[in-house]
């Protein structure tokens, strides 16, 4: 019984050596270094082999290295393999901490007093209070409940949208297509977390700006997928939307020539929101391991027709 | 009896239609019209008048419209005459935010990444855990307090030193000169918090940052007097200190030319982490009327030795 580790090796090796010293009995390996293919039981990948079936006839659970699973081509994963997204501590920090700070960036001119600073302009705009900014998180996993209870304790007026219906206390929540104008009417600053789905993709599009307040903000953290960026240039032209932070972008890194590098009112950080942070990783699975020799159910174990 | 208001008048419309809905039987007026002198209970002032002793025989209460009093000269103040600083709800939130945004922006290395940006440069830098940076706060009065309390709640290590000795659940206190070198030994982002007075002015110095690990951040939104501004150009050019960000000067603004404006490690803001917002300013101030009123103590009433 074995567990293989694909993704990059240089986070592998820490792994390695968290799982020797918390899971000893098992034995651990880096790919391609495989050893008897038959004996695998775990795979955690970042991108699983095409062939997964056939090379691992024994295997109990595959395993993401990231949040999401929508660089896994789910069709080729057998459907009686249970996949698992990496819930840890380490992302919602991380992904609490950057979104904390684009919305402060924005409710505070972060951005405009930096450029008044590079023009000697000593002009101050009025802060307005939290309660008057109303913020709103696209998609309600362990991600978007986490960045709403740390923005209401700011005091923003917090909303949020799922597919399915949620309860979050100090938090409107809203669900389903139907649902969906009333909480984009209301939302001036607007954060997407959504996992990317065939029914998300290219859901941040001129009919979902249209119906945002004038001048309202977007932060993507999801995928570069959400967005349709040609509409995102236009919203911004119009003055339909007055700001874009942007985390992700399809490709990553955006070709060199791209307009969103120049855009004034474009920022852009390099997919760095959150990481998977190899201690908290590592606890996860081991911690899902047992789970599962127990017969429990995993955290983070992905519903294969959602796809999340 | 009646209260006078001698700040800014936009402001002051504001104060009046507030006061006149909450406490209607007290004549309200703003300076200069301030109808007979003898009435004139209560005075809310920015700069109080320089004869305050002589024209307002009858004064019972110096409001500070400000968080601070040292724009006051306390000894043209009579001593008997009670002076109470501003705790309001609006000044402590409006802190707190912009505090958490210049940790934060440090913390995640923003304006890297703007400057990257500008470079069309897509390079992820490493995220750290909240709970390695270690945050320190000098001064712990209600600003201190709110500040810290935040910020341990992102799960940064969080320390504080004061005059006199203070308790926050979860954060390590130090007080006196004879704590200082222990709280600064392990404060790699410091934010400056005092009250401006004869003992605090110049504290942020040379011989305080080279107390501080080496590349550490300050950040000042105390009063520009705290700091001594050729120290920090010269910690910054040694590369003692890594970075500043700096919301008071002195003078402000800041003369054309000052090499605070275009340098790559200062981020200048014009005063505004903080502004006391009418509705909760009245808010206090009536309630401190109605404690005067009945012999309670008022809030934020201030220790004419201490000057705070």
């Amino acid at each position: 019984m074995s567990f293989v580790y694909k993704a990059d090796p240089v986070r592998g090796a820490v792994w390695a050596e968290l799982f020797a010293r918390q899971m000893p009995d098992l034995p651990f390996r880096i790919w391609p270094d495989i050893g008897d293919p038959r004996q695998v039981r775990y795979l955690a990948a970042w991108q699983p082999p095409d062939d997964i079936a056939a090379r691992f006839p024994n295997l109990e659970v595959l395993f993401s290295t990231g949040a999401g699973t929508d660089h896994f081509d789910l069709s080729a994963i057998p459907a009686t393999l249970p996949v698992v997204r990496m819930v840890e501590s380490g992302i919602i920090a991380g992904m609490v901490e950057y979104v904390s700070l684009a919305v402060l960036s924005i409710h505070r001119n972060w951005r405009t007093y930096l450029e008044q600073q590079c023009n000697a302009n000593w002009q101050a705009h009025r802060v307005h209070p939290a309660a008057s900014r109303r913020v709103g998180v696209l998609g309600l996993g362990m991600l978007g409940r986490a960045v709403l209870e740390r923005l209401s304790g700011f005091g923003f007026d917090c909303a949020g949208w799922s597919r399915s219906p949620q309860r979050i206390e100090g938090v409107a929540c809203h669900a389903g297509p139907e649902q969906l104008p009333a909480f984009l009417m209301r939302t001036d600053i607007l954060i997407c977390l959504l996992p990317l789905t065939g029914s998300t993709r290219g859901i941040l599009s001129k009919p979902l700006f249209d119906q945002l307040p004038r001048g309202a903000t977007l932060i993507n953290v999801g995928r570069g997928g959400h967005l349709v960026q040609e509409d995102l240039l236009q919203a911004l032209e119009d003055g339909q939307l007055g700001n874009a932070i942007l985390d992700v972008c399809e490709p990553e890194p955006l070709p060199p020539g791209h307009p969103f590098w120049t855009h004034p009112r474009v920022t852009l950080t390099p997919h760095i929101a959150s990481m998977t942070q190899p201690e908290t990783a590592v606890e996860a699975v081991i911690g899902n391991i047992h789970r599962h020799r127990q017969g429990l159910p995993m955290i983070g174990l992905v519903d294969r027709v959602s796809g999340y």
